[in-house]
């Protein structure tokens, strides 16, 4: 069961002027699902992503990247789920464009303004034939109110459809963000792959999204963990249609350009998270947040070590305050000249640690309180600096086990 | 159940000269155990050792350290279960310093040349009036054939004992190497700690021991990985008591050097091949080996990516010949210019992906088939140079999940 997390209301999720989705069921591995969505952008639209740095990267990551490099403005985004196209060498990669080229030819574009996006088992090649065959029913289904049925139609193994909207004032405009998200890392991982897509209609410079998009993944997709697997497909796009009615931003840091930051990264930040809520098995959603270290780098070396600790998680999952678990991870998280005397240790508002030992004021019942319930956060302040942190992570559970181990059956 | 692990028959361990070992009942957390054990050794014995990287390291370690540094002559060495002394700040640090005070008392040695170690619970302070009261029954028992004794007396949440010896024929001289071990890492984590104690009689320049030591530790108990949490009182400790009736050795490189160094590897490798065998639900011994790589480092980081994937993991559990999620550990290992299209990965002796793509000649039933199997060898090669490493771990089952969600219930 996700973690305060219920599928969005239709109606909650405002359309980004200039962009239509369509959904269809192409029958990629199983019939009667949505199981293809299309994004078509206006003219003047501009598109920019980070995607997974695992080097076994899926064709569809390779023919994104090489599209994006490529310069032409993209014009459509074609997202199947039921296959990811990983790990399937050159007719893989071949695949991809021939997706990319099918949709071009519908939409009378160059294949290279296409950006293609499989999420799906691993090794086994593409049935670009149904997928050709279901782009005329996505196409004709493209409407820019279409998110809920987007944020479905890109579900793998989520238990809830994943969406967020936010509308902000910029220059004396409405502008409106929203996004949908699915998976979580390698959260299934034969169904693999966080797949994210967040659109504006902000007018921006096109020069100041790449930087954007990787600041806002930095903020959110990048600092969430279930298990420490890094997906072969991961990707997050940024869209902005440039349609809004406000003077176009130049710079990030001006009024406007940190109002739509802030929308923006409330819009990531909540999807990085929903996919937490709904990971594999959890029962309780972890803030871990590091304060006091030399550097931001320390802080998350500090925060991942806690959040990856199967120990930490598995204590989460008991609601057992074990304090010597998460000290131990902050431990051999790998500051070399960390200093054990200098620890504290939180539990929401319970000190449980100070200088490195127990507090002698902590009681057990007050962490086990914490514990107990079903969001959590974990503050470890290093005492060695002004830097933070914070990662979000899940427990592990009897489901984690469970789902994985028999996901093929 | 561990894997293929049955505890040591006592008649199998050879005794080593220069060296008593003693056990008693102190009852440190619970009564009628065996949780105290010295080992003691006769003046011209060389001792040398590596401990924890987890900056959070304990009190024993911490005094260990200050001890070895201090260059005294170790004469004896005090192991308790049911207390792991850490997290326990300067109180912890003057408990250790005064169990080495009281066993030195006894033997009318200093308190520098005695090594303390501890293991049991985190955060909470060492009940050292117990182990006090319970030295004069442990040196009472002090005899060179103890070691299956020890073995069972540094247990703490181990289901099997866990003891090898080998005898070597070095200059004419029988030499033998006999060792005992507990825990895996952080096994059990407030019963935490791996440790281990190997002994030999070959005489050995005392000059070597620390390389020596750290040489072995490098090939077997830091090759093997349970969960990827490294314990506060990690200790693996090398014993030469210069007894043997050989010239002395005063180069690893001659043949006696290599022989003795052979000897006690083997024995190292098995203790820690043990841990693994009784890790925490494991159902599986997997081998990890990396071939083919630039540099040892990078084939260490892909085995360890492969050896913590909870995903991998729990697919051995599950018997599930699941290529795409060691494929992807190997991708995220962290080799920034690695080329997928250079890997080939192997279960046993099944081929099943080549370069980076799955085995046109593969079947799904050969990958069955070995994953069926307790003892699996991955192996995977990276094709970009001559290097090459082996990491040894275990699956990830419900039993983990149950173990270390339950253990303090």
């Amino acid at each position: 069961m996700p973690v305060h997390l219920s599928a969005p209301n239709p109606s909650d999720l405002h359309p980004v002027a200039g962009l239509r989705i369509g959904v269809a069921e192409a029958g990629v591995r199983k019939a009667n699902r949505k199981d293809l969505t299309v994004f078509l952008l206006d003219e003047g639209s501009a598109v920019a992503g980070v995607f997974t740095q695992n080097r076994f990267c899926a064709a569809p990551v390779q023919v994104c990247r090489e599209h994006l490099a490529g310069g032409q403005a993209v014009r459509a985004l074609v997202v199947n789920t039921g296959n990811a196209n990983a790990g399937t060498g050159a007719d893989g990669l071949a695949r991809a464009r021939a997706t990319c080229a099918a949709l071009a030819r519908h939409l009378q574009v160059d294949a290279a303004q296409v950006l293609p996006f499989s999420t799906g088992v691993i090794m086994e090649q593409l049935p670009v034939d149904r997928i050709e065959a279901g782009l005329p029913a996505a196409i004709a289904d493209a409407q820019p109110a279409h998110w809920a049925r987007a944020a479905e139609g890109i579900m793998t193994t989520d238990t809830v459809a994943k969406a967020f909207s936010r509308q902000v004032q910029i220059g004396g405009a409405t502008v409106t963000v929203t996004g949908i998200a699915k998976g979580a890392g390698m959260i299934r991982p034969n169904m693999a792959t966080m797949l994210g897509f967040v659109a504006t209609d902000a007018r921006i410079a096109p020069a100041l999204l790449q930087g954007l998009v990787r600041d806002l993944a930095d903020q959110s997709f990048n600092r969430i963990t279930i298990d420490g697997d890094t997906s072969t497909n991961d990707c997050f796009m940024l869209i902005a249609t440039q349609k809004a009615a406000h003077a176009p931003i130049e710079s990030l840091s001006g009024a406007e350009g940190q109002a739509l930051k802030a929308a923006l990264l409330e819009v990531a930040q909540k999807l990085a998270q929903a996919i937490v809520r709904d990971g594999e098995g959890a029962t309780k959603f972890i803030t871990v947040r590091v304060e006091g270290g030399k550097t931001g780098e320390e802080c998350r070396k500090v925060a991942y070590a806690i959040a990856h600790s199967p120990l930490v998680k598995t204590a989460f999952f008991a609601s057992d305050p074990n304090l010597g678990r998460i000290l131990a991870a902050v431990g051999y998280a790998g500051i070399e000249d960390l200093d054990q005397t200098g620890i504290d240790l939180y539990l929401d508002d319970v000190h449980v640690a100070v200088q490195g030992g127990r507090n002698p004021q902590y009681r057990e019942e007050d962490g086990q309180r914490v514990m107990k319930q079903s969001e959590i956060t974990v503050r470890v302040l290093l005492g060695r600096g002004t830097a933070q942190d914070t990662v979000w992570t899940c427990d592990l559970s009897h489901d984690y086990v469970t789902i994985n181990a028999d996901y093929r059956s």
